[in-house]
Protein backbone atom coordinates (compact mmCIF):
# COMPACT_ATOMS: atom_id res chain seq x y z
CA UNK A 1 0.00 0.00 0.00
CA UNK A 2 2.98 2.29 0.79
CA UNK A 3 4.80 1.76 -1.82
CA UNK A 4 4.48 2.63 -5.69
CA UNK A 5 6.04 -0.07 -6.76
CA UNK A 6 3.83 -3.15 -7.03
CA UNK A 7 4.55 -6.17 -5.06
CA UNK A 8 6.06 -8.60 -8.10
CA UNK A 9 8.01 -6.32 -8.64
CA UNK A 10 8.99 -5.86 -4.82
CA UNK A 11 9.60 -9.43 -4.95
CA UNK A 12 11.49 -10.14 -8.10
CA UNK A 13 14.25 -7.46 -6.58
CA UNK A 14 14.15 -8.18 -3.29
CA UNK A 15 11.93 -10.23 -1.15
CA UNK A 16 11.91 -13.35 -3.04
CA UNK A 17 15.35 -12.61 -4.81
CA UNK A 18 18.45 -14.37 -2.96
CA UNK A 19 22.01 -14.40 -3.91
CA UNK A 20 22.34 -18.11 -5.87
CA UNK A 21 25.51 -20.49 -4.63
CA UNK A 22 24.24 -23.29 -7.77
CA UNK A 23 23.02 -22.29 -11.09
CA UNK A 24 21.68 -24.19 -14.15
CA UNK A 25 23.29 -24.41 -17.43
CA UNK A 26 21.01 -22.63 -19.22
CA UNK A 27 23.29 -19.52 -20.35
CA UNK A 28 23.01 -15.77 -20.17
CA UNK A 29 23.29 -13.62 -23.08
CA UNK A 30 25.56 -10.57 -24.50
CA UNK A 31 21.84 -9.46 -24.95
CA UNK A 32 20.58 -9.49 -21.47
CA UNK A 33 24.04 -8.20 -20.29
CA UNK A 34 23.43 -5.16 -22.67
CA UNK A 35 19.78 -5.26 -21.23
CA UNK A 36 20.53 -4.69 -17.70
CA UNK A 37 23.29 -1.97 -18.61
CA UNK A 38 20.87 -0.03 -20.66
CA UNK A 39 18.26 0.40 -17.32
CA UNK A 40 20.83 0.77 -14.50
CA UNK A 41 23.21 3.27 -16.09
CA UNK A 42 21.04 5.57 -15.00
CA UNK A 43 20.87 5.00 -11.26
CA UNK A 44 22.20 8.24 -9.57
CA UNK A 45 26.36 8.74 -8.72
CA UNK A 46 27.86 12.17 -7.66
CA UNK A 47 28.96 14.45 -10.47
CA UNK A 48 27.39 11.40 -12.73
CA UNK A 49 30.68 10.15 -12.16
CA UNK A 50 30.40 6.52 -13.64
CA UNK A 51 33.43 4.23 -12.54
CA UNK A 52 32.07 0.97 -12.72
CA UNK A 53 33.89 -1.51 -14.89
CA UNK A 54 32.53 -4.99 -15.96
CA UNK A 55 34.81 -7.62 -17.25
CA UNK A 56 32.52 -10.81 -18.68
CA UNK A 57 34.43 -14.01 -18.47
CA UNK A 58 33.19 -15.82 -20.83
CA UNK A 59 36.18 -18.01 -22.17
CA UNK A 60 37.65 -21.08 -20.17
CA UNK A 61 40.97 -19.86 -20.12
CA UNK A 62 39.42 -16.30 -18.82
CA UNK A 63 37.69 -18.82 -16.01
CA UNK A 64 40.47 -20.68 -15.12
CA UNK A 65 42.67 -17.19 -14.91
CA UNK A 66 39.95 -15.93 -12.23
CA UNK A 67 39.57 -19.14 -10.36
CA UNK A 68 42.90 -19.01 -9.19
CA UNK A 69 42.43 -15.72 -7.08
CA UNK A 70 39.24 -16.94 -5.60
CA UNK A 71 39.00 -17.69 -1.82
CA UNK A 72 38.61 -21.66 -1.90
CA UNK A 73 34.82 -20.92 -0.82
CA UNK A 74 34.31 -19.80 -4.20
CA UNK A 75 36.17 -21.42 -6.51
CA UNK A 76 33.38 -24.36 -7.11
CA UNK A 77 30.67 -22.16 -7.93
CA UNK A 78 32.75 -19.37 -9.87
CA UNK A 79 33.80 -22.12 -11.89
CA UNK A 80 30.38 -23.46 -12.37
CA UNK A 81 28.09 -20.48 -13.10
CA UNK A 82 27.31 -19.65 -16.39
CA UNK A 83 28.50 -16.35 -16.62
CA UNK A 84 30.67 -14.53 -14.19
CA UNK A 85 31.02 -10.76 -14.25
CA UNK A 86 34.22 -9.03 -12.64
CA UNK A 87 33.09 -5.68 -11.23
CA UNK A 88 35.84 -3.38 -10.64
CA UNK A 89 35.88 0.60 -10.02
CA UNK A 90 38.07 2.92 -12.56
CA UNK A 91 40.29 4.74 -10.41
CA UNK A 92 40.68 7.35 -13.68
CA UNK A 93 37.12 7.56 -14.11
CA UNK A 94 37.93 11.67 -13.82
CA UNK A 95 38.57 11.74 -17.36
CA UNK A 96 35.55 10.94 -18.47
CA UNK A 97 33.86 13.62 -16.30
CA UNK A 98 33.98 16.60 -18.68
CA UNK A 99 32.14 14.36 -21.46
CA UNK A 100 29.72 13.00 -18.72
CA UNK A 101 29.15 16.48 -16.66
CA UNK A 102 29.01 18.71 -19.71
CA UNK A 103 27.45 21.67 -17.60
CA UNK A 104 30.11 21.26 -15.33
CA UNK A 105 33.33 20.18 -16.72
CA UNK A 106 35.74 22.04 -14.56
CA UNK A 107 34.50 19.37 -11.83
CA UNK A 108 37.39 17.26 -12.91
CA UNK A 109 39.87 19.18 -12.15
CA UNK A 110 38.24 20.92 -8.87
CA UNK A 111 37.28 17.77 -7.15
CA UNK A 112 39.60 14.94 -8.44
CA UNK A 113 43.09 16.08 -9.08
CA UNK A 114 44.05 14.10 -6.40
CA UNK A 115 44.47 10.80 -6.52
CA UNK A 116 43.59 9.34 -3.26
CA UNK A 117 40.37 11.37 -3.66
CA UNK A 118 39.57 10.31 -6.80
CA UNK A 119 39.98 6.75 -5.14
CA UNK A 120 37.84 7.14 -2.29
CA UNK A 121 34.95 8.07 -4.91
CA UNK A 122 35.21 5.64 -6.81
CA UNK A 123 35.03 3.16 -4.15
CA UNK A 124 31.58 4.56 -3.03
CA UNK A 125 30.60 5.23 -6.27
CA UNK A 126 31.77 2.07 -7.91
CA UNK A 127 30.07 0.38 -4.87
CA UNK A 128 26.59 2.32 -5.84
CA UNK A 129 26.72 1.32 -9.41
CA UNK A 130 27.86 -2.68 -8.60
CA UNK A 131 24.09 -2.51 -6.32
CA UNK A 132 22.39 -1.26 -9.47
CA UNK A 133 23.75 -3.81 -11.28
CA UNK A 134 22.86 -6.43 -8.97
CA UNK A 135 19.47 -4.91 -8.91
CA UNK A 136 19.49 -5.17 -12.36
CA UNK A 137 20.64 -8.85 -12.96
CA UNK A 138 17.46 -9.50 -10.81
CA UNK A 139 15.56 -7.45 -12.79
CA UNK A 140 16.29 -9.83 -16.18
CA UNK A 141 14.90 -12.67 -13.86
CA UNK A 142 18.58 -13.83 -13.81
CA UNK A 143 20.23 -14.88 -10.41
CA UNK A 144 22.90 -12.91 -8.62
CA UNK A 145 25.81 -14.68 -6.71
CA UNK A 146 28.09 -11.95 -5.78
CA UNK A 147 31.21 -12.28 -3.50
CA UNK A 148 33.94 -10.24 -2.29
CA UNK A 149 36.40 -13.70 -1.14
CA UNK A 150 39.11 -13.81 -3.54
CA UNK A 151 42.76 -12.06 -3.80
CA UNK A 152 41.70 -8.60 -4.54
CA UNK A 153 45.38 -7.87 -5.57
CA UNK A 154 45.87 -10.88 -7.56
CA UNK A 155 42.67 -9.99 -9.78
CA UNK A 156 43.54 -6.46 -10.46
CA UNK A 157 46.75 -7.30 -11.74
CA UNK A 158 45.41 -10.34 -13.63
CA UNK A 159 42.90 -8.30 -15.28
CA UNK A 160 43.32 -4.29 -15.52
CA UNK A 161 47.12 -4.39 -14.69
CA UNK A 162 47.68 -0.71 -15.67
CA UNK A 163 47.75 0.16 -11.91
CA UNK A 164 44.16 1.55 -12.06
CA UNK A 165 41.13 -0.44 -11.67
CA UNK A 166 39.96 -1.83 -7.60
CA UNK A 167 37.86 -4.70 -8.03
CA UNK A 168 34.94 -4.29 -5.82
CA UNK A 169 32.56 -7.61 -6.19
CA UNK A 170 32.70 -10.76 -8.63
CA UNK A 171 29.39 -11.95 -9.44
CA UNK A 172 27.99 -15.26 -11.00
CA UNK A 173 24.99 -14.62 -12.91
CA UNK A 174 22.42 -17.11 -14.10
CA UNK A 175 19.23 -19.58 -13.25
CA UNK A 176 19.38 -20.87 -10.03
CA UNK A 177 20.33 -24.34 -10.15
CA UNK A 178 19.24 -26.83 -7.39
CA UNK A 179 19.91 -26.34 -3.75
CA UNK A 180 20.26 -23.11 -4.48
CA UNK A 181 20.61 -20.82 -1.38
CA UNK A 182 20.85 -21.27 2.24
CA UNK A 183 18.02 -20.45 4.63
CA UNK A 184 17.37 -16.52 4.52
CA UNK A 185 19.91 -15.08 7.46
CA UNK A 186 17.75 -12.57 9.80
CA UNK A 187 18.03 -8.60 9.24
CA UNK A 188 18.35 -6.02 11.78
CA UNK A 189 15.09 -4.51 13.12
CA UNK A 190 14.07 -1.11 11.88
CA UNK A 191 14.67 0.82 15.55
CA UNK A 192 18.52 -1.06 14.86
CA UNK A 193 18.98 1.14 12.04
CA UNK A 194 17.10 4.40 11.86
CA UNK A 195 16.69 6.95 14.11
CA UNK A 196 15.32 10.42 14.17
CA UNK A 197 16.60 13.21 15.57
CA UNK B 1 11.17 -7.95 -23.56
CA UNK B 2 14.77 -9.07 -22.14
CA UNK B 3 14.13 -7.76 -18.97
CA UNK B 4 11.54 -9.89 -16.23
CA UNK B 5 10.89 -6.29 -14.49
CA UNK B 6 7.39 -4.92 -16.26
CA UNK B 7 7.99 -1.63 -17.96
CA UNK B 8 6.52 0.55 -15.67
CA UNK B 9 8.96 -0.47 -12.68
CA UNK B 10 11.74 -0.07 -14.90
CA UNK B 11 10.84 3.54 -15.26
CA UNK B 12 9.99 4.39 -12.08
CA UNK B 13 13.24 2.95 -10.43
CA UNK B 14 15.77 3.93 -13.45
CA UNK B 15 14.54 5.60 -16.38
CA UNK B 16 12.10 8.06 -15.48
CA UNK B 17 13.55 8.41 -12.32
CA UNK B 18 16.26 12.03 -11.59
CA UNK B 19 18.21 13.26 -8.70
CA UNK B 20 15.77 16.08 -7.17
CA UNK B 21 17.10 19.51 -6.60
CA UNK B 22 13.52 21.07 -5.22
CA UNK B 23 10.65 19.20 -3.59
CA UNK B 24 7.21 19.94 -2.92
CA UNK B 25 5.60 20.58 0.34
CA UNK B 26 4.07 17.18 0.76
CA UNK B 27 5.74 15.63 3.98
CA UNK B 28 7.30 12.13 4.45
CA UNK B 29 6.01 9.87 6.72
CA UNK B 30 7.60 7.08 9.05
CA UNK B 31 5.49 4.52 7.83
CA UNK B 32 6.84 5.12 4.46
CA UNK B 33 10.33 5.05 5.71
CA UNK B 34 9.61 1.87 7.34
CA UNK B 35 7.82 0.28 3.94
CA UNK B 36 11.27 1.25 2.28
CA UNK B 37 13.09 0.19 4.81
CA UNK B 38 11.32 -3.41 5.18
CA UNK B 39 12.11 -3.87 1.40
CA UNK B 40 15.72 -3.09 1.13
CA UNK B 41 16.74 -4.67 4.03
CA UNK B 42 16.68 -7.80 2.26
CA UNK B 43 19.37 -6.21 -0.29
CA UNK B 44 22.49 -8.91 -0.53
CA UNK B 45 25.71 -7.74 1.21
CA UNK B 46 28.98 -9.98 2.07
CA UNK B 47 28.47 -12.09 5.21
CA UNK B 48 24.97 -10.61 5.58
CA UNK B 49 26.81 -7.69 6.94
CA UNK B 50 24.30 -4.56 7.71
CA UNK B 51 26.61 -1.54 8.76
CA UNK B 52 24.10 0.66 7.02
CA UNK B 53 22.76 3.21 9.77
CA UNK B 54 19.96 6.18 9.08
CA UNK B 55 19.36 9.43 10.90
CA UNK B 56 15.98 11.13 9.77
CA UNK B 57 16.58 14.66 10.23
CA UNK B 58 12.76 15.70 11.38
CA UNK B 59 13.69 18.56 13.88
CA UNK B 60 14.29 22.22 12.93
CA UNK B 61 17.23 22.04 15.23
CA UNK B 62 18.51 18.75 13.71
CA UNK B 63 18.26 20.58 10.60
CA UNK B 64 20.19 23.66 11.42
CA UNK B 65 22.89 20.90 12.71
CA UNK B 66 23.46 19.32 9.52
CA UNK B 67 22.70 22.33 7.17
CA UNK B 68 25.98 23.91 8.79
CA UNK B 69 28.17 21.38 7.68
CA UNK B 70 26.74 20.80 4.02
CA UNK B 71 28.59 22.60 1.43
CA UNK B 72 27.41 25.91 0.47
CA UNK B 73 25.69 24.56 -2.96
CA UNK B 74 23.43 21.73 -0.94
CA UNK B 75 22.61 23.98 1.69
CA UNK B 76 19.40 25.46 0.44
CA UNK B 77 18.24 22.06 -1.18
CA UNK B 78 18.68 20.40 2.16
CA UNK B 79 17.05 23.36 4.13
CA UNK B 80 13.65 22.51 1.90
CA UNK B 81 13.61 18.67 1.60
CA UNK B 82 10.62 17.82 3.48
CA UNK B 83 12.63 14.68 4.98
CA UNK B 84 16.35 14.65 5.17
CA UNK B 85 18.31 11.22 5.65
CA UNK B 86 21.64 10.75 7.16
CA UNK B 87 23.21 7.73 5.75
CA UNK B 88 26.07 6.66 7.44
CA UNK B 89 28.43 3.14 7.95
CA UNK B 90 28.55 1.87 11.57
CA UNK B 91 32.56 0.63 10.97
CA UNK B 92 31.73 -1.63 14.37
CA UNK B 93 29.06 -3.72 12.65
CA UNK B 94 30.66 -7.44 13.48
CA UNK B 95 29.35 -6.66 16.56
CA UNK B 96 25.80 -7.78 15.22
CA UNK B 97 27.25 -10.63 12.71
CA UNK B 98 26.84 -13.74 15.31
CA UNK B 99 23.36 -12.70 15.41
CA UNK B 100 22.41 -11.65 11.48
CA UNK B 101 24.72 -14.58 10.39
CA UNK B 102 23.90 -17.41 12.63
CA UNK B 103 25.13 -20.39 10.29
CA UNK B 104 28.88 -18.68 10.38
CA UNK B 105 28.96 -17.06 14.01
CA UNK B 106 32.66 -17.18 13.54
CA UNK B 107 33.14 -14.51 10.93
CA UNK B 108 32.97 -12.12 13.15
CA UNK B 109 36.56 -12.96 14.67
CA UNK B 110 37.86 -14.80 11.59
CA UNK B 111 37.38 -11.74 8.89
CA UNK B 112 36.60 -8.21 11.27
CA UNK B 113 39.00 -8.43 14.12
CA UNK B 114 41.15 -5.53 11.96
CA UNK B 115 39.60 -1.90 12.11
CA UNK B 116 40.99 -1.45 8.67
CA UNK B 117 39.54 -4.19 7.64
CA UNK B 118 36.30 -3.84 9.19
CA UNK B 119 36.32 0.53 7.73
CA UNK B 120 36.83 -1.01 4.16
CA UNK B 121 34.07 -3.67 4.24
CA UNK B 122 31.89 -1.71 5.94
CA UNK B 123 32.30 1.32 3.34
CA UNK B 124 31.87 -1.12 0.35
CA UNK B 125 28.73 -2.78 1.85
CA UNK B 126 27.23 0.19 3.25
CA UNK B 127 27.46 1.72 0.12
CA UNK B 128 25.58 -1.12 -1.42
CA UNK B 129 22.98 -0.43 1.34
CA UNK B 130 22.84 2.76 0.61
CA UNK B 131 22.11 2.36 -3.17
CA UNK B 132 19.61 0.05 -2.15
CA UNK B 133 17.69 2.78 -0.12
CA UNK B 134 17.88 5.09 -2.63
CA UNK B 135 16.26 2.49 -5.14
CA UNK B 136 14.04 2.18 -2.32
CA UNK B 137 12.82 5.95 -2.04
CA UNK B 138 11.52 5.30 -5.35
CA UNK B 139 9.94 2.44 -4.91
CA UNK B 140 7.60 4.47 -2.65
CA UNK B 141 6.73 6.97 -5.40
CA UNK B 142 9.45 9.34 -3.86
CA UNK B 143 12.28 11.55 -5.75
CA UNK B 144 15.77 11.17 -3.77
CA UNK B 145 18.83 13.59 -3.88
CA UNK B 146 21.89 12.23 -2.84
CA UNK B 147 24.34 14.38 -2.02
CA UNK B 148 28.06 13.58 -0.94
CA UNK B 149 29.18 17.69 -1.01
CA UNK B 150 29.42 18.07 3.19
CA UNK B 151 32.54 18.24 5.81
CA UNK B 152 32.22 14.86 6.23
CA UNK B 153 34.26 15.32 9.58
CA UNK B 154 31.72 17.31 10.82
CA UNK B 155 29.03 15.38 10.44
CA UNK B 156 29.90 12.24 11.75
CA UNK B 157 31.30 13.85 14.78
CA UNK B 158 28.04 16.10 15.15
CA UNK B 159 25.42 13.25 14.67
CA UNK B 160 27.49 10.22 15.58
CA UNK B 161 30.24 11.63 18.09
CA UNK B 162 31.51 7.92 18.90
CA UNK B 163 34.70 8.27 16.38
CA UNK B 164 32.56 5.10 14.97
CA UNK B 165 30.48 5.60 12.26
CA UNK B 166 31.14 7.52 8.75
CA UNK B 167 28.65 9.12 6.81
CA UNK B 168 28.12 7.76 3.11
CA UNK B 169 25.60 10.24 1.83
CA UNK B 170 23.31 12.53 3.04
CA UNK B 171 19.38 12.28 0.80
CA UNK B 172 17.08 14.63 0.33
CA UNK B 173 13.51 13.05 0.27
CA UNK B 174 10.48 14.14 -1.07
CA UNK B 175 7.80 14.34 -3.72
CA UNK B 176 9.77 16.81 -6.54
CA UNK B 177 9.04 20.69 -6.94
CA UNK B 178 9.26 22.68 -9.53
CA UNK B 179 12.16 22.65 -11.80
CA UNK B 180 13.01 19.70 -9.84
CA UNK B 181 16.04 18.86 -12.13
CA UNK B 182 18.83 19.47 -14.61
CA UNK B 183 18.25 18.06 -17.97
CA UNK B 184 19.93 14.17 -18.20
CA UNK B 185 23.48 13.98 -18.34
CA UNK B 186 24.87 11.25 -20.76
CA UNK B 187 26.17 7.51 -19.90
CA UNK B 188 28.95 6.18 -21.18
CA UNK B 189 28.14 3.79 -23.84
CA UNK B 190 28.39 0.03 -23.44
CA UNK B 191 31.35 -0.71 -24.72
CA UNK B 192 33.02 1.61 -22.41
CA UNK B 193 32.04 0.09 -19.72
CA UNK B 194 31.80 -3.77 -20.65
CA UNK B 195 34.53 -5.99 -22.04
CA UNK B 196 34.82 -9.65 -22.38
CA UNK B 197 37.50 -12.39 -21.51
Amino acid sequence: MTLALDAAAQDLLFREARTANTFSDEPVSDEQVQAIYDLVKFGPTAFNQQPLRIVLVRSEEGRARLVQHMADGNKAKTSGAPLVAILAADNEFHEELPSQLPHFPQAKDMFFSERPVREASATLNGALQAAYFIIGVRAAGLAAGPMTGYDAAGINKEFFGDGEHSVLAVVNIGKPGEDAWFPRSPRLAYDQVVTTV
